[in-house]
């Protein structure tokens, strides 16, 4: 009941902001002096902070409870085909550290691979160590399906099995937990991509992540839509042409086939997203065709999520977003033609940044939903 | 409270089947006294029934109780582009009265169409009234979108904006729904199609209904899904050829387009889904050709909902089901080919009649979830 009652209370001040001991009584059906209470102990737990008087609505001051930002914090950790991150986020979902390698981590011994992550959430715990922001865990966001902190498959980088959670939490003493990358991606947007419909965050969106895999994750009443065994929304393997090539999934005509990063940079004849942007914007033919083309069969896939999920929108993320301003309208006019409708199509102010930011996002949001477990550690710790 | 735990124990004994009064205590956790009086309360509201002793685990005969089948039952009715339907559904979901009227209903007036349905609907009403079966209400499925009771969108009739609940409420005198067929269909097949993942019924699977339109029902958690306005699962227009003709949705390529009932008995140059298994079964060249491409066809639009949705099965129904000796090689195939997977394809055994039975059960489960609401009705019209 107290367990509840604390997550009421604190949930209660993450959605509405900066609140009195009386509104969040009001607000949460408790009475004043169970959440004095409660409040007294988040206080002690460093996740509220009392601040200065604001006025009430009859004017008279009253002391304001907001989210400690340096309460706990969370990091997010991600391995890509051809970079590695990390983000350390704050309470308030505040990036505090940012840090990414670009490498392309392709025909890489794994072992290396996960020696330069380890060493680059050293860093990133190094400062949240030095900013007294104590980690309650991390996240690493992976290109590929992950099974109990095992990744299982990794089609892009060719990995098979990898005990990545055990390795990270061995690197850094801390809990690890591993997420697909378009799944954390559309959390990462969702919690704070700034989108909204009818006035509050994007509930039930499709995050499309353009990155060297076309990456979907669907979210659907807030949460995450995992499918029967995981794997859902696999938008890189939507068929967008019947008669189109093999693709590494073993399917024909894919989306990743036909307008990954890959196909789009070799239709270009650019070796980088830099290089096709800038292309791009000095108006050559050739860059602007590939990612006219590429748009297109992302058209024809959007039209068929959009039949299948009816989504408040869609979010263009990932590469895709640094393209949008070419990339927008002849998606936009696929959609069009291939469903005969239009629809919300958004574009991701994170970009690549989106799957990182999530896995962030993710360790304190479990602490925001659960504080007495947290308050449990602390307890532990302190103990030990 | 009591509401709750009256929902609880008869949600056992449907789950269970027959049993004791001291098993249900054991399985709910509620006192043998709790039990007991809720049981009272049920049979005396004539849901469940107490049936010859059997054997307790400790060789004790112990009253076994079980549904009453007699208790309520739900009025199941269909209006479709070539047919209305009826069927009575009892408390264990067993059908009790079932007629289809095959007729196409385009071009017709629709008061006509819906004077027709109500002359079906009262017949059948008739009929659970020669058994004493007292309807619980109306479920109507519609080959369109239902919004708060009016048939929004029906892109395949072409009826625009229809107050179908209101009609049908005044003609029958009963509480009446209405619901898109598709999603009953899945439901109908969850309920009573038999078909099983690991031990117990299907709670994450698609149903494909292929009528004059390809209807898609997506179930996820035992729950139809809906998407944020309503109209997920419209599987008959995901993009299966980029470069398709104009659909009636207004989009191009669309499965229904290439592979809906029409263009499979124009390609084989028969006129009706019985002509067409006649001419299957005598080993007709075109007749077989005609369906290997639907499956071609189908098989595109099912790798994607795989790799969006990722369900433990798909379930062909309506039309696909009858065609299924035929159709399901080069669906599987195709599926194969496309997303390189193998995918639980299975066969409903209901065809047709998923959609009708799901309406009728829709009623009577709506009984089962909330039986204090029903005794409750059963009260206010005693004291009327």
């Amino acid at each position: 009941m107290r367990a509840s009652n604390l997550a009421l209370v604190l949930g209660e001040v993450v959605r509405t902001g900066p609140v009195s001991r009386a509104r969040l009584a009001a607000r949460t059906g408790l009475t004043k002096s169970s959440v004095s209470g409660l409040v007294a102990d988040l206080i002690t737990a460093g996740l509220l902070q009392e601040s200065a008087p604001a006025a009430t609505e009859r004017g008279r001051p009253a002391t304001a409870l907001s989210l400690a930002p340096g309460g706990v914090a969370g990091l997010g950790l991600e391995v890509n085909i051809d970079y590695l991150a990390a983000v350390v986020t704050d309470l308030t979902g505040a990036p505090r550290y940012h840090h990414v390698v670009r490498r392309d981590n392709r025909g890489r011994e794994v072992a290396d691979v996960v020696a330069d992550l380890i060493e680059l959430a050293r860093a990133a715990a190094g400062s949240a160590d030095a900013q007294a922001l104590p980690l309650a865990g991390a996240c690493v966001a992976v290109p590929g399906l992950a099974v109990d902190g095992t990744l299982a498959r990794t089609p892009n980088l060719g990995w098979d099995r990898v005990d990545l959670a055990d390795a990270v939490r061995e690197g850094v003493g801390l809990d690890v937990e591993l997420e697909n990358e378009a799944n954390l991606a559309a959390l990462g947007e969702m919690w704070f991509g700034g989108h909204q419909h009818d006035g509050a965050p994007l509930r039930d969106f499709v995050h499309v992540s353009g990155e060297i895999g076309i990456g979907g994750g669907i979210v659907i009443g807030g949460e995450v839509f995992r499918g029967a065994n995981g794997s859902a929304g696999e938008l890189g393997h939507v068929v967008v042409d019947p008669a189109g090539p093999l693709c590494a999934c073993g399917g024909h005509g894919c989306l990743e086939r036909m307008a990954g990063q890959q196909e789009i940079l070799a239709r270009a004849e650019v070796s980088t997203v830099e290089e096709l942007t800038r292309a791009c914007e000095a108006g050559d033919r050739a860059a602007l065709d590939a990612v006219t083309e590429a748009g297109r069969h992302l058209g024809v896939a959007l039209s068929s999520v959009l039949t299948l999920l009816d989504p408040s929108a869609i979010v263009l993320g990932g590469a895709f977003a640094t393209l949008a301003p070419w990339l927008t309208a002849p998606t936009a006019a696929s959609i069009g033609h291939h469903s005969g409708t239009a629809p919300r199509l958004l574009v991701s102010g994170l970009g690549s940044d989106a799957a990182v930011r999530g896995a962030a996002g993710t360790v304190v949001r479990r602490v925001i939903a659960d504080p007495a477990a947290h308050l449990a550690r602390q307890v532990a710790r302190a103990g030990s």
